[in-house]
């Protein structure tokens, strides 16, 4: 398999994650067939879409069609193996895992060629993972998650900061994909299996909530 | 009355329910003045905003203030009837269901005009008539209703799916127009009577809920 | 201090009342500190961006990243004085009201400066002012505080509303700026200490609710 496949083969992993990651946050909040797929389609978009708005560029869906089509697909045959959904939470979540490593490099990259400074590049490729998920827990009407625990935003910081890093650095392309890539990932899967949260804040409601 | 005549007086029709419906839910959440204003505007002109926005074109309510000064004030008038609410809730439904066709119908010519693919064109004649609601519910701090139950997205989407359709057969694009509103009306129109909904997905909490 | 200072020294005020109000909201949620640095981030850039989206103009904190990092400096800086945050409410309410007068008076000049009608700017002036925290706590999940109670867009109203005309009066751009800014911070001032509030609209839950 050369790069260019390998990286669509990761992107059809990380989509169908996020799709599925959707419908099962619909499913909780027992949305109907069409909330599902739109939950589905707005995880595996969103990022990318706030990404291009703020960027001022075509929002990427509109010419990559099979993206929101695929989203809405799996979202949809998700529905009948639901029920499984507690059997298969650690698979999903190492697939989703594997989508926010290819998605953080990829805002990222998109970010830099558009010749932005390398700090909105790192913002760019945080939002680019993180969006589709905090959009999807607003729509559920929850605190997002992501926000709440789980090293899971840091972990796209760390690769985005290393992408510009070693893009700055002069790394070859490729190479700097890949480390920034693998760094999102391992440092998702150590989370993952050692439950690794960081701390959180605590304030009391005050009268006027 | 000519055409532009009839479609004005629908768009009028359709603005004014939108902002009715923001209005309420703004009430339900005991909102303050201002509050149910500006839900109400929302509503009327959330979804061609997000289209706009998406499109990358100049959101169309900044050439047409008229727009928002009527959701306001339809907003602002529903104030001293809201008690009567309940009374009333299958005429606004209709209305709502006159605007949510007549807007489809105009996102999703708007996206042609635009040159964009079908396939484009479809997805942002749904957004045009749902999104407004769904950041009314997201607003008002609830899983947005659209998402859960009655066939209203879907009616949008049969609606979107079949003025692509006939503008890609050559039809007139009056007729593609009625046809694409009628089918929309129809649909919703049946969804109130008889209570259709599509069939809902649940799904136990996770433990990281 | 010229007059360049005095703006930068009020910005500065209230970009850090806004991204305290942030992250103290972000610890009612009971986030980690990652969200509380990018709830305080939101609450200071969300208006300002959601303005510059709507008029299609480059995102201001693109071009000034300082904005974004005071923001996030100030949240973290926040988290081991939390507990202490009942004590001081007053004098971060008053912060705030100062980032409102100068923030509101900023977009509307923003959306004049590109030429948009004077009520494009009226609501990009509002936008600018409560956007922010209206996002914060849409992802907090609770219905924003701003649509509730106290005089606090009404504020912002009325301030966008006086730039406006005193600069179709054609008023000194200095003095303009000054005159409302100084509206909002007033009202917002007499709002605080005298508890004013507008009145609020009750309608009963629905059924379908």
């Amino acid at each position: 398999m050369t790069h260019v496949e390998i990286l669509m083969l990761l992107q059809f992993i990380g989509i169908a994650a996020f799709a599925v990651s959707g419908a099962l946050v619909a499913g909780e909040r027992q949305m109907d067939w069409f909330g599902v797929m739109v939950l589905g389609v707005i995880v595996a978009v969103g990022g990318g879409t706030v990404r291009d708005l703020l960027l001022d560029v075509p929002v990427f869906w509109m010419a990559a069609p099979w993206y929101v089509l695929l989203a809405g697909c799996v979202a949809l045959a998700t529905i009948p193996f639901a029920r499984f959904a507690h059997r298969v939470r650690r698979p999903v979540a190492i697939a989703d895992a594997v989508g926010l490593a290819v998605f953080v490099s990829l805002g990222t990259r998109k970010a830099l060629e558009m010749e932005t400074s390398g700090f909105v590049a790192v913002v760019m490729g945080v939002i680019t993972g993180i969006a589709g998920g905090v959009i999807r827990d607003v729509l559920a009407n929850r605190t997002p998650t992501i926000l709440r625990k789980e090293v899971y935003a840091l972990a796209a910081l760390c690769g985005a900061l290393l992408f510009v890093f070693a893009d700055w650095m002069g790394l070859p392309p490729l190479l700097t994909f890949w480390i920034s890539s693998g760094v999102v990932l391992i440092i998702r899967l150590l989370a993952i299996f050692y439950n690794w949260s960081i701390p959180t804040l605590k304030v009391e409601p005050g009268e006027q909530d």
